[in-house]
């Protein structure tokens, strides 16, 4: 026998589920080669504590659906394995490998989770295992490394994108306006900020302010002053990661005792009011921009699918301890070949926006634009039930522990 | 001459200027009657201050778009009208009409709005004028009184629900949750909030708090703890009109000194943690509830064409001082009729989630799920260009002060 286990870690994409639904299909055409496809349940943690689901009990209509079903199927953490591969932690790992068969590993994820997956892999390399390790990309941040991009940014930043821009004409409207400011996710990255940016100049946000530039209070004072003088409003993206003096007292600590992300906009709302005497209003996409499926990009859905046929590929044929990436070799058409990278090149690597993909510290060059254009295109239709998208309910059948 | 204005006031909704779309496609089908079609800017004020557009100059595929348009394409506003019809304001709004030689005025707006339509219409009652005044009933609130719903409300009910079914799916995948408070718009009343216990039993909030009821937090935070400790994690909907003891440094005043809505969900997340030292999560839908044309319910569409049709009808007949309502005539199939109702019933008037409709203080009852089910029927496709929801554009040609 020959198994495969499929993990999914870190935070959800739209597309998350799609490229396990990648997997699957692909998987479903070797049966002579994959006895059974198992998920593990919530990311690592699965394989560590023997929580195995059979995806081959699945009914074939909740597997379609995963093409529309947000948050990670299977369940996702947020662990991170220890550094010393000698933890019992591993053992564990291993003996559950061994126990179920399982041949091919897959593991879809973003920095951290390559770095568990690169883990992984040199582990079963050392200990000589007749077992393969495949990365997935997978980040909303699109801060992966060795990719042009990563499955979910696409989609994340068509959301942000037509989101804003419905909110541009909602702001714009009222004769004494307000300075909107959303805040937009990216701890370290602003890619998805930056991303309305593409819109028709007449629809266009006013100021970005993105975490790869130091935030200057006073020039962005100044420069919402000016902008808000200028149009009776202002439009303004930042990211949820940005730094700047706060009110301790709205940050929220998580169990581990970090900052969580999140009421940045409202925090410089206040400033706004205090120090423009300006009317304001914070708008956090907040969950919503990684979860809803309604504005996934038919691009993105596309490569979901076949890097998850892709990554089902590779490691029939022996690849190990690699993760598929993307190579943009055309730009117009839009073309993409599917790579490998070695995971050791992947793992805790960061991917930022260049310097040279911005005008000034406020706005993008149209290199970005250029960039991200291509992306976002396509549109899918989901499946609705009385007005209501359908989301995949698996039965979730335990694999005998 | 003989002509038309037509007044956006109030907050948009994502279906706005789909009833103003279809007054459009009604007067241009009555050339020997209507003579030019204005539109007011930002809501009476353009009557008040000779601010009208001449819409027979905008172009067509922009009047199209108006179908999937947010914001109010004429501008909006808050203001309103004095009590006294002998202010001077009157006098301006008076001379305006007659100068334009305008016969038929028609205000799109929710309970404020309808006062201020109301006050019109009496006064050119009372002046003995040729003048007729309609309204077009809008609130995504749904509070309008004598009305089956309001339009607005089913579309915005469309994006909560399926929001808020995305982020369940997303909250339900982590091994340790967070207690997820969504706040959604309603001051007064909690048609929208609590819209998505529509959603199917698996996939469906656990808790909602309207403004109708009392909220009592130490309740609150019993039924939290029990629902997490069941559940692993906390699905909660909650009015942004919630009334509980709040921490006056993080309320936002209004130019005005009115405390302006919003951050309910957060100092609830403050709280819970405080009390329980449970995870949280707030997620404000704030604008993008109704501003998203992504969600617009097909039955929202259609009424909405069908109401700005028939106002204008109506006003051709020479009906005035009355708003468009809707009456269900049957439930299944859904079936509604429309009828006219006097302004004075509808002003200032608000209907409220009757208690009926409430299975307990945190959840509804089945007639409340047959009243929305119907509402968000059917999927509308937009209109895109590079992945990205086209938006009217109009030229704004005003006609001569």
């Amino acid at each position: 026998m020959k198994n495969m286990v499929y993990i999914q870690s870190g935070g959800p994409t739209s597309v998350i589920n799609t490229s396990f639904y990648g997997a699957i299909k692909e998987a479903q055409q070797h049966p002579d080669l994959i006895d059974h496809i198992y998920g593990s349940e919530n990311g690592i943690e699965g394989l560590i504590d023997d929580k195995l689901i059979d995806i081959g009990q699945e009914d074939s209509e909740q597997i379609e659906l995963l093409l529309q079903t947000p948050g990670s199927i299977l369940g996702t953490t947020r662990r991170k394995l220890p550094k010393d591969i000698r933890d019992p932690l591993y053992v564990k790992i291993i003996a559950n490998l061994q126990k179920h068969e399982i041949k091919y590993v897959f593991i879809n994820g973003g920095n951290d989770s390559m770095d568990t997956c690169n883990k992984i892999s040199q582990l079963v390399k050392e200990m000589g295992l007749d077992i393969v390790v495949i990365g997935v990309p997978k980040t909303i941040d699109n801060d992966l490394a060795c990719t042009d991009h990563s499955l979910g940014f696409p989609s994340a930043a068509k959301f942000v994108i037509n989101t804003v821009n419905s909110l541009i004409k909602d702001a714009c409207c009222f004769k004494v306006g307000k300075v909107h400011i959303v805040e937009i996710m990216g701890r370290d990255a602003g890619w998805l900020t930056a991303a309305p940016d593409v819109l028709p100049e007449e629809n266009r946000p006013h100021l970005f302010y993105l975490p790869e530039n130091k935030f200057d209070l006073e020039q962005f004072l100044v420069d919402v002053k000016k902008v808000y003088e200028r149009e009776g409003y202002a439009m303004i993206c930042i990211s949820e990661g940005l730094q700047f003096p706060r009110d301790m007292k709205n940050v929220r600590v998580d169990g581990f005792g970090h900052a969580q992300l999140g009421g940045a906009a409202s925090d410089l709302c206040h400033i706004v009011e205090d120090r423009l005497n300006l009317p304001t209003r914070a708008v956090e996409l907040s969950l919503t921009q990684r979860a809803c499926p309604v504005y996934i990009s038919k691009v993105d859905r596309e490569e979901a699918i076949e890097t998850g046929k892709i990554a089902v590929k590779s490691a029939l044929k022996g690849e190990t301890g690699k993760m598929i990436i993307f190579k943009r070799v055309s730009q117009n058409p839009y073309k993409i070949e599917y790579q490998l990278a070695d995971l050791s090149l992947v793992a805790n690597a960061v991917s930022l926006v260049p310097q040279s993909m911005m005008k000034d510290v406020t706005r993008m060059d149209d290199s970005f634009r250029d960039y991200v254009r291509p992306l976002i295109n396509g549109e899918v239709t989901l499946k609705c039930e009385n007005g209501i998208a359908l989301v995949t309910n698996f039965k979730r059948i335990r694999v005998k522990a």
